[in-house]
């Protein structure tokens, strides 16, 4: 596949993971992953120190699912609105036929009153795959936030 | 059009689109649209709910030039700066012949003092159609503002 | 080249710009410059009266390493995070086979302690040439801020 294809692909899927979040369809969210998948949030201070262990931390899709019901029955009231903001992923050049890209991200929150903050910015780090149905999905996204405050990251999947 | 080449000529369009709002070439603005068209500014709430009104409504280009007019004479003082940041956008599947997508979007302000802050965030939904001229015009675009505060929204199209 | 392609390679290649510049890799900056080039950064209200200084200005790629070498020997102290969001190209129709863009951008900086905020915002208006390595490279990037305090900007490139 011609690069610019590759990369338009994969800007596509951003786009709808961050729609699947942002519009609260947190149900389809494990959707965009293999099975077999590592999903992390981490710090890059904690990133670049090596420590394998990440705030939040799935080995497989149902884990995933497990973290969707967890979140649903935590938030009983009406959630903020979160926006992601996703950048143009850059190839980090995968090896063995996988993809490996890098993309930057922001996440702005409003909440019910009104006011806005920014309430994450960071990288994912990705590997990707193109499973036997012919779908992009994730089987790895490392969700490396510039900040190593986690106390309200835990609201949604970033 | 193969789809890569589609979502290039919309994300092209959309940094034209926020560069002429951004570079004060509001009298630019209308030309994105149709002549029968519509614009609308909302909250997601009021759009969840189905609310047909919105916080500016426009149902063809005469209207947005009026609107355009109106900003022109309420803002007499030099303007605060705006920046619009696009995302990708994602196709929607659109039906008859017609494109349909959805864009996310955060607009930053920074004021004459320096000072910034986040002032929309949201998305986009768009309906276009290429024109007889060969360029891809709106045929409606509803911003869903994640905000239900209004108050100052009104200072620029969105 | 079709500018589908062309709009690709400028995406890809203002996400490795941000990328060095994020992870901390300056030294690395330059190489995205021919050696003979401009780099500026200026305020939108400088720009638009004309004034050619810039708060920032280097006009070959060596300046800009002695730049790189005095922000190492200012910043003693561990930085700040940074965070670029880098929007599509638009193309503004180069002349003499140059390609010519102005792309909008955002940074958010994320403090020590967890703090995040608005650090800059405004268009890159650039210039770039395809060299004989077959890499694309900036002859030109003016760096145009929508605000015009520039205290804190001076921290890393832009």
């Amino acid at each position: 596949m011609p690069e610019a294809d590759l990369l338009f692909r994969l800007a596509s899927l951003n786009t709808a993971y961050a729609s699947c979040i942002d519009n609260d369809r947190l149900e389809d969210w494990p959707g965009f992953f293999e099975e077999h998948c590592l999903y992390k949030i981490t710090s890059a201070d904690n990133h670049k120190r090596g420590y394998a262990a990440g705030v939040v931390y799935a080995d497989s899709r149902a884990m995933l699912h497990d973290r969707v019901s967890a979140l649903r029955n935590a938030n009983i009231y009406e959630r903020h609105s979160y926006r992601h903001i996703v950048g143009m992923p850059a190839l980090r050049g995968g090896d063995d036929g996988k993809i490996a890209t890098e993309t930057p991200f922001l996440v702005v929150r409003t909440m019910r009153d009104g006011r806005m903050d920014l309430f994450a910015a960071g990288v994912y780090l990705d590997r990707l795959h193109t499973a036997t149905d012919g779908a992009l999905r994730f089987t790895e996204r490392l969700v490396i936030c510039d900040s190593s405050r986690f106390d309200t990251l835990l609201a949604i999947p970033l």
